[in-house]
């Protein structure tokens, strides 16, 4: 079958995540190392993913700040475990001139900082800086802070949307009076992650505690929801932590509690980011290109005009621009239907495969018949193709536009159905040996190294110090991680760590990764 | 009197500046130098700031994408007079990891950058490039886009929101086929930028053409927008730049003809930044702290519930929020009324002097006599006194509510005439003569020399080169400047240019200015 994207996922899949971002237009590489250019078609994604995830974090009572780019050099060595996590991976600001030295622009040795700045890779210390400014007594707490970003982490190897040196993000920082209030805070936080992964990105995760090895630098407890991309890799989609005391000793975060005595604030970060995006287009893409969850899609409905250099080209765009405008007057989601006429001056053939490599939940085709007949033809991008060909809907006009909220919905419901079928029918769970745990990755006769591989709960008695190390290495030998241990276990497991053969403390994932 | 701020404007402006800032709790300084964390209040006035430029961004059929934060050194080198205009105040990034070297963390030397990376002053050259990669023919032209970002400029001296290192910015880019499409772009967006500054920060400005010192470098004209502050200087309040064809022959951004030929595109940018904030403080503030205009103010309606320890207490918080959910459910200007029930533990007397100098376009104190009598107590933040006393409106309930979104308007509407009224009544345009200018801004006997003054419009022949050089010198030590060419002059003055007495090209702006 000729497909729009070539090669097709099963045939390599790396490449055709590539090819998809490059078709659709979602983002380019820039001439700057690891830093991306987000186009508009990404943008948009990103605007929309912004907007919803803006509000739900308004509901829950955070206000927005912003936090400077810069953190002076002096800041991370306050928190040794955490600068030990970042120091390796941070763009250095030592000038702040340039000069033209020998007919060269060179930074300016005469503006030489005297402390360098760091480009924040996350902002902890300087919001725990502001922390220490704003709190006196009890009455202060809870500060719940929230920042839309860009952060720099210098990234050897980088791809479009999963790992880029510059990223834009939202971090959440908080402080809180107790320990309960900041891990009941963590919990919510992550809840509004899954329900926006779940209801608006239908890209649905299993969320679970990182083990101690995988724990954010200076974290209490770190919490993730991980997604299942389509080659059978999981994605962490975004993470909450727990930091306990841990910045707020080393930055002296203290309030004057209800007894008048001084106690260390309870903080918290939360962050997601544009990787948001990679996880999506290696959920909902297929070896046509992008399909874009309709809740993000900066455009949901495209209507393309038939313009045949009749007469009749005409009366066919005044009727497709009145249709959009009907369109614009219903609501989906609590919003107006975003629709885009398409008037590039192309032929519709062209135009229509664009769109569907782009990703555009509902695609019209209008030409002079259509305009006769008063029926709407149109594709559903969730559901392209019949067998090869290309599966044409028609509904006459007024039902068309009566129906296009229901059917937005439906296209939401059917991608996220789709994903939560190959999540659910991909997590293994009988595995009880570590010679099996092998033999599930390596896989059948005949199948490559990149085939496809779900994920497997196994019991594991969770390791402590070295033996955590030492089994993170042992399953890097395999190309494997662990992801989290689910919520929800009821008491122990039962049965025997898979690794060491001792009782079993809980369930782990493990998975290949991004 | 007794103001809630002290130094009045009279008595010391910049000193009131950094007070209502404060107090208003709009952002504070940072560690950082020169970079300052913007609190929610002022967040979020540049949030709504922010969603109103961007509607009309895209009305005017703009895409949003995202560029990185990092240039390469090497691409400043390409525009000249760009870099010329630039270099000297740049952040400039030569490492891209820390490492511990005898205790100390420091720049990794085994890290340093083959080419050292600028962080972003203006995204021209960045941009640039990508136009290049964009454009192939006059097909692809125009390309219209916009970045909302961060963007750094090593400042030595600065204030908050009016001269940060850091800022927040709208940095727009668009690139044409031809002088004329690429000078009309420019004007539709110093025309966006007025109707925003009018209708939605009501403050009125004065538009017109830089000379020829004050372009930005690399663009062929400038033109700016001049806001009149209450101690009569002017805030450059934005700017739009056509930049001709200097940056796309530094670039190579050629397109192809209708003829088959090769043409430089001409292109255009246009930015507007937090500074925006600092020019609305200047000129709506007075001597009880901020006000904020309606339109983008994060709280319209401020209730305070009068709490007495008593058992009528629980009844006046469920009238307060009673009353709040019935003004949600009202609209000004296409959007609910944004209410906030301020049940913070204080003095309602505190509350009510936070509140207003924070700015609030409405305050309601809400106690058991009101909840009795179903009439609502208010202040308006524009009509806050009558002589010394505060000025307590009061109005029935339903009538309150049902007349909330004029009350808004009218609130709008009176903070824009004000500072319409400033404006027009400080341009003194009957100054004749050098000797007269110098007296105009020596001021009266008694004055101090940080006493009011207003703007002169003033005949000049435009100076060229060296002339151009030696009266910015001139002007520079009376510590004026020239602001901008209004637009609508219909030919030449008629007049002698003051300083040199040949016969005046234009009027030109002259003025003190942040």
């Amino acid at each position: 079958m000729k497909t729009a994207i070539s090669p097709t996922r099963a045939e390599n899949f790396p490449e055709w995540y590539q090819q998809v971002v490059a078709e659709a237009d979602l983002a380019v590489n820039s001439p700057v190392r690891g830093c991306m250019i987000i186009r508009p078609n990404g943008y948009g994604i990103w605007e929309r993913i912004q907007k919803l995830l803006n509000d739900r974090i308004m509901e829950t009572g955070h206000e927005n700040l912003y936090f400077p780019l810069f953190i002076p050099l002096s800041f991370f060595s306050k928190e040794a475990e955490h600068v030990e996590g970042f120091a390796k991976e941070m763009a250095v600001v030592t000038h702040h001139r340039l000069k033209m030295i020998d007919g060269e622009l060179k930074p300016d040795p005469d503006a030489k900082l005297a402390e360098p700045l760091v480009v924040r890779p996350t902002s902890e210390t300087i919001i725990g800086h502001h922390f220490r400014e704003s709190v006196k007594s009890w009455r202060d707490l809870p500060l719940l802070w929230n920042q839309w970003a860009n952060v720099v982490r210098w990234e050897m190897r980088t791809r479009l949307f999963l790992r880029t040196a510059e990223f834009l993000w939202q971090e959440g920082h908080t402080a809180h009076a107790t320990a309960e209030e900041a891990r009941a805070e963590t919990m919510k936080m992550l809840g509004v992650y899954v329900d926006l992964c779940d209801n608006v990105l239908a890209m649905p995760t299993i969320s679970g505690e990182k083990p101690a090895h995988e724990r954010f630098p200076g974290a209490e407890s770190t919490f993730s929801f991980e997604a299942m991309m389509q080659d059978g890799k999981a994605l962490q989609a975004g993470t909450a932590h727990y930091l306990g005391t841990h910045f707020s000793k080393a930055q002296d975060i203290k309030y004057q509690n209800k007894e008048g005595g001084l106690d260390y604030c309870h903080t918290t970060s939360w962050g997601v980011t544009t990787r948001l995006i990679g996880g999506m287009i290696m959920t909902h893409g297929d070896d046509d290109g992008m399909r874009i969850p309709p809740r993000v899609a900066p455009r949901h409905v495209v209507i393309l005009p038939i313009q045949r250099g009749a007469p009749e080209d005409e009366a066919v765009l005044a009727y497709c621009e009145s249709l959009a405008a009907e369109l614009r007057g219903q609501a989906y989601a609590g919003e107006p239907v975003r629709v885009f006429v398409d008037r590039k001056d192309e032929r519709a053939v062209d135009k229509r495969w664009a769109w569907i490599k782009k990703g555009a939940p509902i695609i019209c085709e209008i030409g002079g018949r259509d305009v006769a007949s008063g029926n709407i033809s149109f594709y559903r991008r969730d559901k392209l193709r019949e067998g090869e060909k290309l599966a044409m809907n028609s509904l006459p006009c007024a039902q068309f536009i009566a129906g296009m909220s229901g059917l937005l919905a439906e296209v939401q419901a059917q991608l996220f159905a789709d994903a939560k079928k190959r999540l659910d029918a991909n997590i293994v769970k009988d595995v009880d040996s570590f010679d099996a745990l092998k033999a599930y990755f390596a896989g059948k006769a005949g199948e490559n190294e990149d085939s496809f591989r779900g994920w497997l709960l196994v019991p594991w008695k969770r390791p402590e110090g070295e033996a955590g190390e030492t089994l993170l290495e042992t399953l890097k030998q395999l190309k494997l991680t662990t992801r989290n241990v689910p919520f929800g276990q009821e008491g122990k497991p039962g049965k025997p760590c898979i690794f060491t053969g001792e009782p079993a403390d809980e369930m782990v994932l493990i998975a290949r990764s991004y």
